[in-house]
């Protein structure tokens, strides 16, 4: 038992080493902080960079198929936010991320908020004051697609990790947030 | 409202600059993530050196006098855990921790694990699976006392902060943490 209670954070760690050996790359602290860490991801970014902006790419809502109700742990065909954005300072692009909001689990205020498309999500859990719990998913390195490419102006490959936002024990949010290897270095 | 929205963490933002301004020191993104996250300082620790480890300087049970009543929101007189600890790593000191909890709002497993000693509020909350939001109050330089000095080996500036735990729209806890200045750079 006494092994059980402090190995809480051994699948984060593993996940971090196993990546650094399979790739052969050493992460930096603030890289590794960003791929693991379990608080807001937008006060991060907001401290190390100054106020940070967000451009939505793209945002609607449809029906979620199986991939997507198994990712939330709801029904198919229940309906779900998608939100695409860019998390930039100045412009200069920092974080890409794409959110699965199923809209059953989303109060009135908060929803018109997602739709306003400028708020990042860790400012929207705030200025509501949502206890909440996050759970790391994967965290891997991807080969960009089109859009990455051009959002960045880079092919190089991209660090990349999916988490659940947990509110009332269940999925509030699904989130996966994309960067190029060479940032935050 | 669209400026209010955007400027959660602007007293974060302000506080880390003027800390830097008045002190006449830059710190590094390490430094600032610590110094600022709302997230697990246990689970960053355990990513960037590997599983720490907690050892417990101090721990007991005491009524709240006026100053701790107000820490933590509640009424003198009511009863409150105290813990004084070191996260390191390989017997290596990280951050020193203060935290004081009042015991009418922490369940008996929960209890029991802080009296346990070796087990970090990082890894207590995700093993509950407790959903939560971090306040951070205030976060300044300060001269390390004599405890800290020999903790530490050290006599140079100490980086420190405070912050609450809230859950059920309560203060579950009140923390401080402190670290050399040269720590994390």
């Amino acid at each position: 038992m006494t092994i059980d209670k402090n190995e809480a954070n051994r699948s984060l760690i593993d996940k971090i080493n196993k990546l650094e050996e399979e790739n052969d790359e050493e992460f930096s602290h603030a890289q590794k902080i960003l791929l693991t860490t379990d608080g807001s991801v937008t006060a991060i970014l907001d401290v190390l960079f100054g106020k940070i902006s967000l451009t939505t790419i793209e945002q609607h809502f449809d029906v979620a198929d199986k991939e997507h109700a198994e990712l939330l742990n709801i029904n198919e065909g229940e309906e779900i936010n998608f939100r695409e954005v860019i998390m930039h300072r100045n412009g200069k692009p920092l974080i890409y991320a794409i959110s699965h909001i199923p809209l059953g689990r989303c109060s009135k205020d908060i929803c018109a908020d997602l739709v306003r498309a400028d708020i990042p999500i860790g400012r929207i859990l705030k200025n509501y004051s949502i206890e909440s719990r996050r759970e790391i998913k994967n965290i891997w390195i991807e080969k960009p697609n089109a859009l990455l490419k051009e959002i960045f102006k880079t092919d190089e490959d991209m660090l990349a990790r999916d988490y659940v936002i947990i509110n009332n024990d269940e999925i509030l949010m699904w989130i996966k947030e994309v960067f190029p290897i060479s940032h935050f270095r």
